[in-house]
């Protein structure tokens, strides 16, 4: 039987592509879910997608994939440089998680070079945009195989 | 036809006047509510006014501002000093948001003279109570006007 | 007529026993809940117990205990290196808090070295396990009493 | 008997509108002196108007406003940043002082972001050009009446 | 046969109740230690109680205890920020040793947040007065039966 | 005609599967070439893989790529978290540069949380072993097709 | 014939004893003046008494002792933390210069522990009010003697 | 009847004199001891000299100058620089400290520039020699009389 | 017809050559002057020399320069390391000004290795005693030719 | 006979206006070679010009100029900031090293803005292009005659 | 006649070879001082072996090796940290003095890296266990022939 | 059959002797290959001796020592204190590496006290000169019989 992946969205990223199109391009997070899909179909990775803006919600989504998915990809976006309790969560999972950023965070502010998330993820992928997803699926696929 | 503004209160302030009365006076968020609208209605400016203690849902109201709003005044009380998602929800938004706080926050504890909302916002009010809702209102007027 | 103790437990506690057994050991959070209740029972404090993944609930519950208890014990784990919010909902408040962690918080990572809640809680007590809970219910009394 | 306010302007305020018009707008200082004692006249306070590049002539106007004015608004400029004589001019004046600043110095280079006027001013307005001489009126008007 | 605790006093605790009393109450020493004997009494720990001003005597007491106690209640007041002997002390020995501070040490001077004990200890307990004794030797009980 | 791709591996790298083996496994740089080479044949890129234990030899390395290549993948080891001059000359050359390392940085020692890479490259991959090459070509194919 | 000392006092002094007596006590600057005055015709020094709100006019004083006095006082106030112009005309000038305090500037805020003029002086002496200008010419005493 | 005051002389001090003697200058210890005495005569302050090169008796010592004396001269040397229990044993004394270094300590190394008796010292003198302790005599004469 | 630079000098500068000739040489401003106009009248700049140790002034004699001299040389000594007064001055300017240093900077005290003027300078200048303002002049030659 | 110079490039100074020209201009460091030949030529210097993206290499020419020639002028590009072993190599030459840098680092990234060789060389030019070997070769003439 | 050394040995180190032997060895201070002497007899030097857990009974120590010993071995343990007295004392026997340590302290926790004795101390030898005593004694025997 | 020894030398110390003797004194590079050598021999230990002043070939000759070496001993000099690369290699190499260092690098420059090899060496030892090296061969042979 098949392998299942979560991903999931942090705050804001609900509005990608409906703002600041000039920054971050015209690709929404509906298409981002797509070209996530369709690439876990041709590597044989059921995905589901979640967004939150609410980092109670996000520690939640995170519990509720272990027994439920077999890895995470997360994009926690603003989270990223203040959540102890993503990081907690992520602990707790057992799950391998995946940390991607559209943007490259290091070239922007000094805030963002932190991240609460990277010393517990499996990895991190970061500047490659909406590419980053997909490559976070077969690098997520390697580790679960 | 008239102009709206959106006025966001983050954590704690519903408790406003009626704890530690000797420290922030009697005046409640109500009452703030109240004198707000009456300004806005002298100078044409349409009022709405909300408050939650969620980091998440603050970042909602900012999102949902855009669009159906002109302006936005943000007491983001606590989060002023821990949100970066507040902050990234005002980038996209692309509103003029005025940072207001009742208190001096820089006469106060050192880890309050950090915001992570003043690079983002219009500009900052702080120091003058519940004055400082009239003072954004009739700032962000001229700005909007 | 008795005294009442709200207990509040922060992000990833509902995971407790059911993840990491080899760190955290077997203990639930629903034993800590039964060992709390039935010390309280004892000593005459009745227990509501309460856990949250949320800053903002959290800060609600804070904020929900003045007027119908007479204490707090809070364990806000990973929000306690992190929230404002809840700092000043316990100065809003006017209860006695008493911080409760069940590691040792300083013999971990440098970043839960520091705490936003300790300089306005009454007492501080980590390292013992479920069992600071018990102290800490002993703590209370005495404080409330 | 009418109430008198002392606005203080710091170094390079003088160049206002002359250079960098770019960045600064064409706004003069004189212009900004009309505005003032236009809005001044409207709600009664006196203004009498002062600029000075030198940090001992700052300080002399400050002190010499104890007596002869209810109140300051100051825009201290780069002295804001490294004026610990100011600060005590301010606390030895016994009066409301106002800190103003034209632009919102959160969004500048970092040593703009401290300011040694703040701890010891009744509030802060900054970001709004012009328009924040006004509104500073406003304040001033609220806590000297 | 009976489990022994060595309670150790850091300096300047031999003045407690004699000085300052309007913050550090009457309670003298020889008040606690009565208060801890009676505790001992009570859940079966026979109880050493020790003071000293001198960094080299508490170090000398830490490790005589080893061999002839079960484990340590440490309060070593000023020398909390300062010892890294006591700190390797404390290692040395072996046995649990629980922190205590009669008062809430965080609310306190930016250099009193700072133990090198915390990392070696078992736990801390701070900010209940004397009760803070009693309530570490139910600690101690608890991991040395 | 086809693209081409210049692989450059820093300090140490040689050594990659004969020594620590127990820490770093047994696949070889040779065998990150095959791999690399393997999947560059499928996607249609070009590849020249090259190492150096020396900063200027690396320098020239990526001095020489630009017109030569269209693109870099670049796992720089020790030499990212101390040259400026790497960083200088990915700047000049002009060409796409994908960072790459094989374990999470990110949970290894604080002086490997710097790169001075980062700021200047497209994007950074870590954590995925010789994967993450892979990875890089694909992430370089999306960006210079 | 006999020593001369040129006593120098900073901003905000001259408002000593007329603003804040409540803090200052009520001793003004020409009292201080008359006291050292006297004590100065005791031991045999001529005094110079100067104040000035202007770090260039101290400036220029320290300069003009040299040839004239035999030692300066110095209570730079303020600019004893901020002024790297009055410590290089201390070290230009050749002469001893005492640097005097009235209040215990080491209790106060943080940023008046640092003095650009201790390094350069010969002494310090703070915290005894006019009682320390006496001191300090006693000091100064014994060194130019 | 007469006043009384406790010199107390910390770490190394009793080798005044008898080392490094082209840095110290050749006064010692027993010098100081009888210009104190000889100056304590002349004002009628009765002197009761002390050193130790211990912590804890320097400790023990400022706690046995309360009731017995008036005031305390303390030169604690390299104590001054990390001792947190001197801090407190002056706190609890509830006397008047003077703190005296023969030395400009602001001119040596930097771990020689922060006091932990400084913020709870009545005053501070350093730099003058011998002659300090006179000077301090004379201070504290000031205060206790 | 010629162009013009004005030549300014900072606090304590106009000691040169007067005072500490064991370290600064016995040249006095008034060489340097000379030297520089020597050196104007061989490349056709006339030259307009002045010092002053008030920072107003200096800044006044910065904001004086636009639209009458092509450039300015700046040794603004002292005021360097804390002066943003005059770093918004010659930004306003809108004038090439070349700082200059008599003496290596960096080779002295780490309070003098950072300078608010470098930032907005066009170049920097330093070590090359006199002779720096030569080369200063004929660095200004080639910009604003 | 005459004085030789050795003029020292750092990293990437050889791709000097084959990149970036929008940036560095077109000037290549063959024209920046004929341009100090050439003035070398007028002042009577013999100039020998060496290039090398390798920090031992730079150490080598240092040492290697030492008993060859009379001073060396070094821009060490990115070595500038990161190199201890170019600071050792210059001071063990005891020749006069002249810093030099095209652009102004001061106002570039933060981690420019220090430099391991200001402490060792006889003095510092910066943000002069070009022009700034021309005035380096001067400086040093001034030196070495 | 021979030479003295006197071996000291700070705190805890009364222990070695009795606690925790699985991370110091069996080795105890018996062991160390028999070895001492034995190296010592071989080479000629006449041995004392001290240790104490006080700082200050280790001053008196080190004071008292000036005039009866040649050079002192100081093992200081966990004072090496933190005792500006022991510098002190250190610098004021004018004997050499080479620090030593059992145990690599750079691989240990951060607050071990810095050592208050290294500034002063002829010399440095850690990591060796008990043949760094032996080594300590050849490299004395070097200084004091 | 015996044990084999790579001395290592990093940057600048090819100079040893020839320059700054007053500093270094007379001891060339050379001298203290025999001096090592004599002691090798005498202690059964086969030297190699290598020098350079490039980074990568001294990560060269840590790589090439495995295999055909029992220990290193080796001397960064300046790569000490900036080079990860020599910290990688010597981890790789799974060698005993013994760090020395000719002078005191603890009272030199600040930048002198952090080292990169500290941590990942058996042991260190500085501040004896040539001395050094014979005991470093003591302590290596001790390690790697």
């Amino acid at each position: 039987m098949g392998k299942s992946v979560l991903v999931i969205n942090g705050p804001n990223l609900n509005l990608l592509g409906k703002r600041e199109p000039e920054i971050y391009g015209s690709t929404t997070l509906t298409d981002i879910e797509a070209l996530t899909r369709a690439h876990g179909g041709e590597i044989g990775l059921e995905i589901e997608f979640y967004q939150s803006n609410s980092e109670g919600e996000l520690v939640d989504a995170i519990q509720g994939a272990a027994g439920r998915h077999h890895g995470v990809i997360l994009n926690a976006a603003a989270y990223t440089h203040t959540s102890v309790a993503i990081h907690d969560a992520i602990k707790a999972s057992g799950l391998p998680v995946i940390e991607v950023h559209l943007s490259n965070v290091f070239s922007r502010e000094e805030f963002r070079h932190h991240s609460y998330i990277s010393p517990v993820a499996a990895g991190v992928i970061c500047g490659f945009g909406a590419k980053g997803y997909v490559l976070a699926l077969d690098a997520l696929a390697d580790i679960i195989k």
